[in-house]
């Protein structure tokens, strides 16, 4: 369908807004176990023990919970260099920006579904110091022992009114893999999962249902890994010793196989802690895994059956999303 | 060969020496994940977050490593009445004393190799507050989310320089049952493992072999139970991110099963972070499992060959020995 | 409120009535990991690795499914003995039996719903021969390598029209303690757990709801322990791979804190597998933890909804039981 | 120093000789729950529930143990083609074969130490059949539910007399990244792994210190992945109970941080049964973590001491060797 490239790298990071900036971050420090690498202005910065960049979680204080933008990281400049020229001949382009906290200047666009998003390749990458170095030098700082103790950032999902524009965007011009999808009909997907390494996915996107004229851009939810199924099930714990809402989990989604658990942190935004056990797509050349509705309906893995509100809550709250100035 | 009663219920609390009791507390509390319930004078009152006494580790600080006592609780008023009849005929009974934080009166005694003893019934059990009642109210106090969790005690190992002595003292005037024990010749135990209740052990005592005439009542190490396997992995990283010593482990012994770690704590003594997974001794009337020296020899379940330091050390140290007063 | 006695030592063995005796068979031999000890007439007898009897589940061929009895092993000769005195003052008492494969003379009674219960203390312990002996001589056989690798029986669930008299029946006439129960009211318990030794429970009996007067005697599940969290979710996959219906799990039951997994035997009676994690009951004068019905609406520990069929289904099923004969 | 290429996709598979060829294909399939795809001559194709190919290792009757042959997947034809062009300029190049059972022609070459190496694209993939098909169509055949239940293939451990020489060579001619070094001095590599996707290696080359002249192509280890690590505490298990050679583990390696086991197959080959948690190498720019001498004598991530053979034995064995032909 395209030409398959492998310019990008990873999911780098994701600004999530937050109504209750102390609250989420005192949830994603204490709960999650992550850690600050900075504070600024109505912002904090945070990543999980073993991810190597400065951050992968940027938290900014907002009225209203919801994304403000993700990033992707580029495998080389020059590979940043062709994903511009292909975004900028995309329609969807709108500039460079100076950077960020922790990585240089970046390139910005649009999906097609309005959320901002934004490519970069130079790093400031984390080196930890004398109270978080850990002792073993492959890891990027200590096992913190607190909490989730969640490894790194995993993958996004964000909704989107038209998946099949989202997707035929994402393949054109940004690269990487279709993994999986469910297809409501022939070339109709109601989600998508997309992969630009060995990971199964790092951007999944799924149907708005809201049918609500204004709701673009949202976000459905953000995941960061553990090393163990058993780490998810002492998350779930964690969540139900403070407090935490949980929406549906632990359990074994059918699609892309992940154990997952979903909470709400504190601002509203709907959090994933997950293991993927030992499954990695090598192949390259791959077949992606069609899903009809009658094998979705089958529910999860194990014959859980999907909690409504997973289909049909993102952030911001539909009801919220006039408040959302733009 | 004794006539078998079950008058202990389970062992209560251990009251460890310490020449660095605030380093000491720490290990306990932010690597173990334990919590301080008192402390009053030169002791630290601890428990693990599902111990429903008011503790079940007393650290008390003193120039040497070691274990000033240790407890059982009665099953009843009676059975105790019975333990203290059974110890006074013993010759190694010693009295009453007026009990301590958490517990009545206790009957003290020493066994045969000098340790100091106390059974009681009457406790005062640990009462969680607003800050850590648990959410499921069949849980002591909630799962505290730091360092390793610990989840109760669940046994302690001495040393003794005549273990059949040891074992006959046991089983004769404080009941319960001999599950396994290892034979270097009919009837010349080198150790033992004593279960008052469905584990299947409680205590173990070990031979002392260090051949110093005042090495008497020293103390192996103490075993705090984690809910998984999985879990003694996390705390194997905690104490190395931690710069905790770990002696050997984690790995499973061939006798009784146990998935272990054993780490030194910052006062010197052992402990040991395990896990027995589904295994308990229902059967009434089983048979002790006896293990010669030649199967011993063949290391720990998987082959993994016992460290010297295991076999040899115990606190106080040997070359402490002098310098315990008493 | 009764005498507390502990002549029972454990839940023995489960005789389950199935009308597809031979996939019965092969579903607790190739997806369960149990093991086949004899098959006589129309009954099979299998036990798990680590049960150290002749068997704990008898199949029967049958009509329908269900449960035929259920048996409890004493802690002596003298405490059966007393048992025997107490049931047949109890005017439930039958009579002795001849025993069975695997052990000695039995004595029946019916408990207040109908169930057929024996308690025995004659046991003809199980030894492993040359093809399945463990390399470790604390277990009772090897471990399998095969499907779900249970460990061994766990507990029994049955369900009661009237659960306060199978209560109090349960507590006057054979011992134990009521650890956990669900309470409509004052002394209206809708659910009771018994344990007769350490554990948390051995026998669950929950309201029968069916309103069917016949439906009398009725069973809900058996329970084998895996070692782990982890071994349950790979029991999960097991039988999604093999087409064994999940009723719900795997996830945590808040009373009583078992990992769970339901599902159905090919006969149609509910199995479950799971585990305790470290979980133990030690104190002698544990209060029952008691749960009002707003309590038991929030659902499982993190939050799953009970599926009805578990809250009503039973074996023999309702429509079922017109042709039940006796 | 290189320019990176990703031409490769991944490990593909290895052809290991064995003097016991029955014996050895029922461990691989009995113990580490592999599947028979073919057998033809004096050799058996087999994979692991999700390898995605026809086969991933390929068992040959021999006179001593050791490894024919091992193969990469390229990521494409032109890849395959570049590659090609870059081994004809290595001088180490052979030429192309007909292919074999599962894939198409392939590119034959020598690695600086004499191993027998190829790469190709065209692959035939496995098809799962009514009897081995999973539940979950993203998966290559169902979870067996036998033995260790290995997921796919992992890594391939080489001795080499010249790691320099291998390291150069590899990165030069082949591509990927150096992702772990332990460096004797600057520049002179003891061990090298290697990376050709997200993996954190693919393929490891340790120095052969034998000092035998014709210790050529010797071959240390092949690693099967398992979904946890949990279960390679099964696995370990498992070895136990049926008279699999455990070398060494489990534990934690500091390098790498795998989680390992290594056992003997019948024949005389070490295997790793392993898992790597969450960890894997997403950094474009990842810089080589290099590690001392010193370092590496602080034994595995907890403490554990390499065992001798470790360091020392290959296959063929070195008193083998003179017998090899060739």
């Amino acid at each position: 369908m395209f030409t398959v490239n492998w310019d990008l790298a990873h999911l780098a990071h994701i600004e999530l807004l937050t109504p209750t900036l102390e609250a989420s971050t005192r949830f994603f420090v204490d709960i999650m176990g992550m850690s600050i690498s900075a504070a600024e202005g109505d912002s904090v910065y945070l990543r999980a023990y073993d991810d190597y960049e400065h951050h992968t979680l940027k938290l900014t204080a907002n009225a209203t919970p919801g994304m403000r933008h993700f990033a992707w990281r580029a495998r080389s400049p020059e590979a940043l260099a062709r994903r511009v020229v292909a975004l900028e001949a995309s329609g969807q382009g709108i500039g460079w920006n100076d950077g960020d906290l922790g990585h240089g200047s970046a390139y910005e666009f649009h999906t097609p579904d309005g959320h901002l998003c934004e490519v970069y390749f130079e790093s400031h990458k984390y080196r930890a110091g004398a109270h978080d170095a850990s002792a073993l030098k492959n890891t990027a700082s200590k096992f913190p022992g607190r909490g989730m103790n969640v490894r790194r950032i995993d993958h996004l999902n964000l909704l989107a009114r038209d998946v099949r524009a989202f997707r035929n965007f994402q393949l054109e011009y940004l690269g990487g893999r279709l993994t999986e999808t469910i297809l409501a009909g022939p070339d109709d997907p109601m989600a998508v999962w997309f992969s630009v390494n060995s990971k199964s996915y790092d951007l999944a996107v799924t149907a708005d249902h809201s049918g609500h004229s204004s709701a673009a851009g949202r976000f459905h939810h953000l995941t960061y890994a553990v090393n163990s199924r058993e780490e998810v099930l002492l998350a779930a714990d964690i969540c139900l010793e403070n407090g935490v809402f949980i929406e549906t989990g632990p359990h074994k989604h059918a699609i892309q196989q992940t154990f997952f658990l979903y909470v709400y942190e504190p601002g509203g935004n709907r959090i994933e802690i997950a293991n993927t056990t030992a499954r990695l797509i090598l192949d390259p050349d791959y077949e992606t895994v069609c899903w009809s509705l009658e094998e979705r309906q089958k529910g999860q893995a194990w014959g859980l059956k999907t909690v409504d509100s997973f289909h049909t809550r993102g952030t911001p709250l539909v009801e919220q999303v006039e408040e959302v100035p733009e």
